[in-house]
């Protein structure tokens, strides 16, 4: 397989409009992402998947480190009776949790879960190190990995393993722990946007769709191109929930003990699985230029001919030293073409095509991903040109991505409507509060409300469902 | 108690000569690298500790890519019956598996390990990868952490849990694989060295001590400051061993079916622990510079007096501009005694001290943690100073430990001498290459063989042990 491909086999991508599904599935394996483990639910990350993680993780990091946050690491077993102290967290993830009931050659008298969030083990340990308000806040978060048991492998969509970040920050007043809770979210919508080029809707979740012991949980809410929405980041303010079930208390100024107030906030590698969705293409994937391990792909053309493979190496090396993450592909028993649906199938931004004709004009073919466009550019301007096209680049699949989202969002007033928009989109409905009416929308539309946005300027008097009057502005669609 | 600390009480440290396991224990828990979880055999690593293992990662990242390898994620979990295959593999690590049994509500059909390690996983992705000899090397690491089931905790030195990296790299010919197996060890002994300012010794393993499915292991040996060793990383070549036992076979260029040459190599937060007991003092750590997560610390001295809070914020703003990790103390409600007390604790290679009188000056006290020495050095010139001090300082911690380390090392010619040289240090000696004497030795004097150098030129020749012909120049010592 591996040796076929290398031959010059084209890879056949299922159409987006043929079957989305296959599409995605197809994309991620032959741009070799990712690939199915020989465990259950679980995937592999291959390299080109991993690069991907390693820039979308560095983007946050750095935010996160300029906002104060500081990596720790807590361990990945839980035992059972400490993850049975906060009753609404354990009904939300006993079922999904994985257990180890054996160690070192003996049963263990303590069941340990493998943690598939680590909530509880932040709080025993801040129970222990926080004494008073001088040691607030305390702003911790950790990478790591996660498990929650799955009947079905989606990659990087829904696995029993997946890789994510976890903020837990304690504060002293319910301020500061709501201010935190909507400084993370406005973060990862700021990666989301300036990052990964994806616009996301911001809000609310309703009560129904919250973090099991989350007092507000806010998302953002990505479109992916079938109309159905990825829930593409969570920030949870837990007031003092998890504070009065793990006993966290501080002496205020005044030296009274008083509870904590938490957050938890977290991404995961889901955020790959948004932009191959948000930006793919039949040709296969679309990546945008700032988390794009590869930005600019270099492909001789007749390489052979005398100049060419030294004057790629030449440009290679400029581009490098220009900052740009470039590859020169030297394979020397592939043809041009073979070359170029390769780097259009793995998304890379921008390719840069040299043959001997084009050394003779002093330029080259310079092709951009997202628009099929060519153009021949001057060797002499390529390093300058080529940061500004990838921010072209950048900027233009936002915008396609906003475009495609807007002209799929439909105001609502009624069920038919609602039916109507959540077939491909999004809809946009005044709503009542009550879980009577959201369970109603699920089960007549498959549809799940998304979240309510900050700017709450009514849209009518009455519940999209029920009729009675709307207390809410809210999204509702399909999701995976 | 973290209260208590904040008002000012000085943590007390057991000195090393009265007990220098308890000194360790209160060093990383006082200087709050880490903590002890509420599982057992489990640590957290607190923020000071994880940044430290955030720069030993960079430092070593940035080495691996350079040499062409590439990050990836494996699955944590790996079913029983791909551990087996390997026979003596199993057999090195069954022992100390942690078994998942239950998942998702139900009794799993077949126990899931939590990766001890993951040459197994690996193996059974490259047998599907690989096709022909064009895909070959692959050469790939991960980031992430493993279980071995303990009964006794000493954190950074042995826990059932530990963050690690582990390469797996895949090539045509033993050549090859066996070049890539010194490459990572060479990488291993340049960030020991330059890095931790850590001198190790570097050799082959024994068979007794060689890893569980190796042809060859080779190891860096640290002497620590009780004259323990400690082995700080390991490069393995498994020949065709596991390629045969998981069929990864590549088409060579003849179109012949050929087993592929393995190697695997990792280090871990274990180096944490080395650097400890490599560098520390009665006062607490000794940071390297060059992984020191605060390189300068700056203190003000009479802090409400005019202009100095100012001016420190101004040094602070020079510092950092100039590329040094800098950390302004700025705590209202401790003295700089207790400051300085606390820094030193937590290994900051310099202090900056700023009070009115300095101003006048227009200089400032600066403190070096190796050798206590202060000097005064004026403002102006500071940024300049700094990178030449840290270098200084980086450079006189690994002389300290050679020095020490060499001190130690003694040419033992039979068992008397070996005896007295591991209470305290390392025997070099020659040995017959029988694991009779290895036993022998570990049973009269509690020390295992480390490695055997490059450099064999021989002691002599008869076997330290039984005085047969010798075959090995090799080192002897008590370890971790």
């Amino acid at each position: 397989m591996a040796d076929e491909k290398k031959q010059g086999f084209v890879e056949h991508i299922t159409p987006r409009d043929v079957d989305f599904a296959q599409w995605y599935t197809d994309v991620i394996l032959k741009s070799e992402l990712v690939d199915y483990a020989p465990v259950r639910g679980c995937m592999v990350i291959r390299p080109y998947g991993f690069a991907i993680w390693e820039r979308i993780k560095e983007a946050l990091d750095r935010r996160f480190k300029a906002n104060g946050h500081e990596n720790v690491y807590m361990p990945m077993l839980i035992p059972e009776s400490l993850l049975l102290k906060e009753a609404e967290h354990v009904e939300g993830f006993a079922p999904e949790v994985a257990w180890v009931t054996q160690g070192g050659g003996e049963k263990l008298q303590e069941r340990l879960a493998v943690r598939p969030t680590s909530e509880t083990i932040f709080c025993a340990m801040y129970s222990k190190w926080v004494g008073s308000w001088r040691d607030l806040p305390m702003k911790y978060n950790q990478w790591c990995s996660v498990m929650r048991w799955e009947k079905s492998t989606r990659p990087f969509l829904r696995t029993s393993e997946f890789l994510w970040q976890e903020g837990h920050t304690i504060h002293a007043t319910p301020e500061e722990a709501q201010e935190e809770t909507m400084q993370m979210l406005d973060i990862y919508r700021e990666v989301a946007e300036d990052e990964l080029a994806m616009p996301v809707l911001v809000g609310r979740k309703s009560d129904k769709e919250k973090f099991a012991g989350a007092r507000a949980t806010y998302s953002m809410e990505a479109m992916m191109q079938d109309g159905k929405a990825l829930q593409a980041g969570t920030s949870h303010n837990f007031g003092t929930n998890f504070a009065e079930a793990y006993d966290i208390q501080y002496l205020s100024k005044e030296g009274k003990l008083t509870y904590v107030h938490e957050t938890s906030w977290g991404v995961s590698t889901r955020l790959i699985g948004a932009i191959i969705m948000t930006h793919g293409d039949e040709r296969g994937l679309k990546l945008p230029p700032h988390i794009a391990p590869i930005q600019v792909v270099i492909v001789p053309v007749a390489a052979h001919k005398g100049g060419v493979m030294e004057k790629c190496a030449e440009v290679s090396d400029q581009l490098k030293a220009a900052g740009i993450r470039v590859k020169l592909d030297d394979r020397d028993t592939l043809s041009p073409g073979f070359k170029f649906n390769d780097w259009e199938l793995k998304g890379v931004p921008v390719r840069v095509e040299i043959g001997p004709r084009d050394l003779e004009k002093g330029q080259c073919v310079v092709f951009r991903r997202d628009t099929y466009e060519k153009q021949a550019v001057a060797l002499s301007e390529l390093s300058a040109a080529l940061p500004v096209l990838l921010e072209d680049i950048q900027k233009n699949l936002y915008a396609l991505a906003d475009q495609f989202r807007q002209s799929r969002i439909r105001e609502v007033h009624n069920m038919e409507e609602l039916t109507q928009a959540v077939n491909g989109g999004f809809a946009r409905a005044m709503w009542c509060g009550e879980r009577a009416c959201e369970d109603a929308i699920k089960e007549q539309t498959g549809a799940t409300s998304r979240n309510m946005p900050f700017d709450q300027t009514p849209m009518g008097d009455t519940c999209v469902c029920c009729g009675r009057k709307a207390k809410h502005l809210i999204y509702f669609s399909k999701a995976y």
